[in-house]
């Protein structure tokens, strides 16, 4: 796919969550999974995670295990600094290696202007 | 970021809307907010409404005054001429200012074509 | 709209079912007939299908009509072959003309490598 105009094999993804569902939260990181399997090695693909779905990343998540398991096979994991401001959660207490970013909604903007692929499953 | 091939930082950003639930409203609305706060403030912004979504934009809504407030920030809201025939509203019941595309669904793909970004939170 | 820089009236849309919801499906259906109406004739439209959205293209979907005479209006349908094997689901039983793509949530970054805009209704 290297000689597609505007898209190289090392694009990256975003996969953007914003749902309070552990149902959701699962399926999305199934997703997620199957990207890393199906995808080349060197893309970058990362999980946008904001408003409701911060759930994911606090301490009693049901998928922490996952996420730390999918950060280990590259995944990067982003959370919006105005979802912690308005729910006052402390960076801190989310799992490690989250990367906290100023808005997540414009994170996935500025992504998409670099080329990157936007999914929302 | 003006450097990104086919895309500068005033590309635009469509979003894609077509939930009836009040509460998924508030929080696209208050995802719009945040956005004209992270980008530059040449960033054009289409709030695209279609399909159950419509009501967000017709009397009795809760959230017209956010919309309209929004507006005055330089959002841009579009409604769907193709919801409108079939749920058989006339244009002038809608938020004022408001622009009616031919389809909202394809407006969204017209708009990624010219190199906006694309998000459905 | 063909002189907008790395985009041409013949670019594809891919759109993104995986919900499990008859209702959802009536609307996605409802929305990609708006599409074909909408768009240029020689447009690529896509329609990827996984996880439990799988559902649509098996004996027994409320829908099984209406995606045969949007494939006639020239819509590719697409099941994602992990989906197939977690469930258990032999492509033969799949709605007639439903191409198996090895992932389908990789599928949707490949087309959007190749400068189709995406839909997640």
């Amino acid at each position: 796919m290297n000689d597609v105009p505007g898209a190289t094999s090392s694009s990256g993804v975003v996969v953007h969550l914003n749902d309070s569902d552990p149902a959701k939260h699962a399926a999305v990181l199934r997703n997620v999974s199957n990207l890393i399997d199906a995808l080349e090695p060197e893309t970058k693909i990362e999980l946008v995670v904001h408003g409701p779905a911060i759930s994911l990343l606090l301490p009693g998540s049901p998928h922490s295990e996952t996420v730390r398991a999918l950060q280990h096979r590259g995944l990067a994991v982003d959370a919006c600094q105005n979802t912690l401001r308005g729910e006052h959660i402390l960076p801190d207490r989310l799992i490690p290696d989250t990367v906290v970013v100023p808005s997540g909604i414009a994170h996935l903007v500025i992504r998409q202007r670099e080329g990157w692929a936007y999914l929302h499953p």
